[in-house]
């Protein structure tokens, strides 16, 4: 990858266990410029076999358990931070976990609305509130916004835009739990963006494009290299002028 | 209230004890051109004793037991409907009933998240899912779209609004559950209207504006009588352009 987080110190992603998590871990971790420490948080490590294979070959990935539904769990898990990191606090915080409890009109049952909510939106905006401290602690020191600072970089989807489920995007991905999830995570990501600014946290959803990944499946265009690549770059670049937004891994931003 | 409701045949309230969805009920029932059926949903029939007196002065008001989270109460309620309109169908269903788990980023919890979701954004999935045979009933009669025909209607709110929730508004009613339990509410509009537009059933989200109710509380600066009067005609009016929409009590459309 690019020199876009020579100066990101650390970076912590959730469900680094496959996709494109790990994506974001193997890239982070084998760029010349990459962060002091990278945090890979996966709900069963024992079973993360490609994540401690690369753990294995890159001093600076350090393999965290994080079961993003479990509040015990991320509360351990900020603990465990908290001792790794100390003083220098948590400088980016990927909330990248995210599973798509498949259902349409049809088959939409109140149960799979409320468990794709769970971890699309509520595990996302519970594990930020475990982990401000730290932020709050890597925000003192910099100016301006960015990932050299602060930064908390929620993965949503293009299917979570209310607007662009229209006209000629109409008839495809019928799927009330992903989408309305990832709906209510763009409100929270606005939400922690009002909330942060003030300690100088840079708060973004972005959408990963369409990729091949268990959940994406293979008919989807994008490698994760492809993906992760991009974003990764667009996530080095982000400013102040990016906070609150909804941005494509391309860098363009999109309509909520 | 005006005409604007005189050729609908008939309306379910959900939330009809008080507030916004009595105020409906009232002004439904007081027209002069009223619909022929204005059902009247609430949890707990007997404790709604303004809607019991109302009902003894209107003969076209049928109060129903529904409370929208209960399954079960779902599915009793639309068969009791069925037996009511019979061939009929439901022409307007009103997703009204809503709740305020109020929490800002330093008192949410998952539990207060997954509340709110469950009332303002599940509930009028199911309830629509579960009237949906009675609606479509409805729309065989008729043509283009409107209450004439078929129409669902969920009250949302602009505090769900992304787009709106920057700039001067940035710093108020930080409620993270209520805020995207309508922002999610929106995403269910856009996706029954993508998904029952075949059929000719309208679907809109409306904002009913700020409001003294128990949830506006006494310092909103509208009365629930000019809310209502004002978003009854919008209802009343609505046509094929507004499908999928989102709109204000005063009829202007609203981003997402
Ligand atoms: N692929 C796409 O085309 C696409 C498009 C738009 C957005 N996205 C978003 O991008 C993110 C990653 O997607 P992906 O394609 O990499 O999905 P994926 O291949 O299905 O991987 C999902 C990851 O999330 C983890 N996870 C799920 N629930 C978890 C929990 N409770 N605690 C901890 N980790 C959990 C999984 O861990 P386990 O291995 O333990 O199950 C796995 O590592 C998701 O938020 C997704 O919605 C993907
Ligand atoms: N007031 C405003 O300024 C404002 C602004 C924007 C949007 N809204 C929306 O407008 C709608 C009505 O608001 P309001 O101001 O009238 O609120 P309200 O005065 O608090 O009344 C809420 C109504 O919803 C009912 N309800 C709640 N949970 C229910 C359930 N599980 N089953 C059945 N009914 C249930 C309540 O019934 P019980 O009496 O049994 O509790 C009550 O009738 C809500 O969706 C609200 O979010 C209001």
């Amino acid at each position: 990858m690019s020199a876009a987080f020579a100066n990101c110190r650390s970076v912590l992603v959730t469900g680094a266990s496959r996709g494109l998590g790990l994506q974001l871990v193997r890239s982070l971790a084998a760029g010349s410029a990459s962060p002091c420490a990278v945090i890979a948080a996966v709900r069963d490590p024992a079973g993360a076999k490609e994540l401690q294979s690369l753990a294995e070959k890159h001093s600076n990935i350090h393999i965290l358990k994080l079961d993003v539904v479990d509040q015990d769990s991320i509360d351990g898990a900020a603990k465990e931070v908290e001792a790794l990191l100390e003083e220098e606090g948590l400088a980016c915080l990927i909330n990248n976990a995210g599973i798509n409890v498949d259902a349409n009109l049809d088959t939409v049952t109140a149960e799979k609305m409320m468990r794709n909510f769970q971890t699309n939106t509520v595990a996302p905006l519970m594990v930020t509130k475990a982990f401000l401290p730290l932020l709050k602690r890597a925000a003192t020191r910099g100016t301006g916004m960015g990932i050299h600072r602060a930064a908390v970089i929620n993965m949503t989807s293009l299917l979570g835009s209310i607007e662009l489920y229209w006209g000629d995007r109409r008839s495809t991905f019928k799927w009330y739990p992903y989408r309305t999830s990832k709906s209510a995570l763009n409100m929270v990501t606005r939400c922690l963006a009002v909330d942060l600014e003030a300690d100088g946290i840079l708060c973004v959803a972005v959408h990963p494009g369409w990729v091949r990944t268990d959940m994406g499946g293979p008919e989807a265009p994008l490698s994760p290299e492809e993906s992760i690549s991009s974003l990764l770059n667009v996530i080095g670049g982000l400013n102040e002028k990016n906070h609150g937004g909804f941005l494509h891994y391309t860098g363009e931003p999109l309509p909520w």
